[in-house]
């Protein structure tokens, strides 16, 4: 084993276990990947394997078919959802999966989640997309690739780091960015988003979304060439 | 006292510590038990006594009959609505109590948890069904016993394995497994299962349910012969 | 000092800061006191302490009429509301206070919180009660006297242990029992009531209370002479 | 550096880690500053840096132009905002800005905290104010600013410290005091409030404010000359 993935594969558990600490996750429903660009090969968290036994060895390598390069045990069973994000979104480097309450709870209701305030639009760039729900074909064979495939879909045209996420319909969200800190970092701030909308909407039903000005601008200050949020320093890294 | 009873024992007294960790339950108002078929006795939690303290050797031990074979404290005043279930329901071999706030909302408004999506799929194989309301005599005369009685009734025709918990109207959940951890998992699942179900009928009161395919493709790769979710030497074990 | 008075001054200490622990109050807001019966002195919280650093020995003692017997500190700015409890409740031994959240929103939108499922009837025999609004005389002069007041107003003919805690209107909930500890439990059993009351209210808002037969049966195995629930033992000390 | 300074430094890196610490705050999402009014050197938070790391030494410096004075870390983005009211608030020695998430839902509705409980009333002398919403020019130049000068438009006629915090539409709360602790700790209350304002609203959406006398009588009983509430030592010192 070459030690860059020695690397990812505590980057991805340290990442697992962030995503468990937060209160993201109840059991073990969630998973966090990443992914080495030069080899083609995802590290993921085993399925179904307690977070607080978890340790970097147990870290599952699988190819973009899916078939397991290292380790002794299975792979997450929403590993071809990842798959199929890695394949479309080649800026991505780590995809994160929850079922937290808020952000399920648009997904279930099958709601994009608006852009309400200056928190949201520190970190996705326009509301939380949606997918469409999967027809019968699609549960039935391949479940987990499809899913994959109907985010796909509802990213034709979207820049993927500008809206770092997704609630796929009746299910959850799924979250991404460069690494596994930031991919889980992404669900725990769409997490909060999700819980501000649902109260701002109780309060006021009819709430515009904020307007384009005031959006570009906190996106801005965190994202690309204008940035100025953090310390230059940690950037240059 | 045999080692097969101590080691019961233990699974309970485990479970209701797991169960007042979990933050379902308040003060003492929870308790789980477990089942020796082959003795058809229950080992199940004392009544009243407060989790920090409690220890495997407190565990009661009683008869299907509700007489108590061992043990110096009083088991809980729940004790023949477990017993009840376990005799009704041979497919299970624990039962968990709790009055966590949001399935005991659903129990106290009447009415069903519909599966809005696959968090819940994942556990249910349909809505997590209520009971009716007790009639006064059947307050007054045998209240435990007659608890148990209408949440069988609720399950004529239905498989508790594939409908592992009810909501007992008016009063609260009732969880079961086939073993005690198993028992706690599902009504700490149930819980966050509610909550969002909760949320989802805020943004959409009228919310259908999650249709055929995908509640059945969920509920099926973690239950029954074609489950692909976990590990399978845990499976195995 | 006398050995009785060290005793009741340590558990009103130690219910204070569980009182704390339980996340009902916020900051300093919320105070617990006991009364020694054979002399009339009430043992009570000093004023906007932090918990943190609270002991035994800061817990001031003062009599009937408000005068400090003992302490360094000054009491509770709510001293005179305890008072008026005690010398009106003889049954009492202790009360608390706490601006815990889904209670004090009852006590805001001045709502009584309705029976509505059997974690209430376990501890309230019948809605948790509402006082009336202060007039503006009684808040320019002797305010906490005066809240103190209109709970014993609310209380002409009603058992104040069957009914053990009260919502003052615009304010929050006082709650008392035999013990400190008692005072504090049920402060924590009403705020989790309230909040399962709340989202009840939001499944179905013209829910009607729990039939009689039920509460009678969840309070009276709880309480008095026929009550079965918990350990005999602990009922005898 | 002056010793002063070092203490100055001290309280707001303590300051930071309790807002951290209550969880009114997500990843690095806010901020506490005070002012060296001596010197007009506001000692801030470094931008972006994990709250887990921060020691006292990490404070920025700055003066009135917003000018680092001393620090090795860039400070807060959000520092404009702070300078702004530092300037235009002579009483305030401390700012805090967080995200927390019932006081940002009113903030993103637009609608100020009624004062509905004594709890408001015992630290806000009204209703909780909020900005109006930036135009487009006070976005694109000098937003934070501009975001200061919002809230010092809104605070025109009113006494800063009986009214300690706002709410800038779209965005969030700012609450300040006469120490980096106290601006915590209304951060803290003021989502308290906000949490128990929304849930009253639920319960009775026409609610009326609390009347004039109570809502007198509880900020006067902890704040200016006839403040009775705490410990006279305390106050003296």
């Amino acid at each position: 084993m070459t030690p860059m993935l020695t690397e990812l594969k505590e980057a991805v558990c340290k990442a697992n276990l962030e995503l468990a600490r937060s209160g993201l996750i109840i059991l073990t429903f969630g998973n966090v990947s990443g992914v080495d660009r030069r080899r083609s090969i995802v590290a993921i968290k085993p399925s179904g394997v307690a977070y607080d036994s978890l340790k970097a060895d147990d870290i599952v390598l699988v190819d973009f078919e899916g078939n397991v390069v290292e380790g002794w045990l299975s792979p997450s069973s929403d590993t071809p959802t990842h798959i199929e994000l890695y394949k479309a979104f080649p800026q991505i480097g780590a995809v994160a999966h929850a079922h937290s309450p808020y952000a399920t709870m648009f997904a279930q209701a099958e709601r994009e989640i608006p852009c309400l305030g200056t928190t949201h639009a520190d970190l996705f760039h326009g509301p939380v997309p949606l997918t469409r729900l999967l027809v019968e074909a699609e549960v039935v064979e391949g479940y987990e690739r499809n899913t994959g495939r109907v985010i796909v879909e509802r990213f034709a045209g979207v820049e993927p780091l500008e809206l770092p996420g997704v609630l796929v319909a009746g299910h959850g969200p799924f979250t991404w960015g460069r690494t596994p800190a930031e991919a889980v970092e992404t669900a725990f701030v769409l997490e909060h988003i999700a819980k501000m909308a649902f109260g701002t909407m109780f309060l006021d039903p009819g709430r515009a979304p904020l307007d384009g000005p005031i959006l570009e601008k906190h996106f801005r200050r965190k994202h690309g060439p204008e940035a100025y949020y953090g310390q230059k320093k940690e950037k240059d890294q």
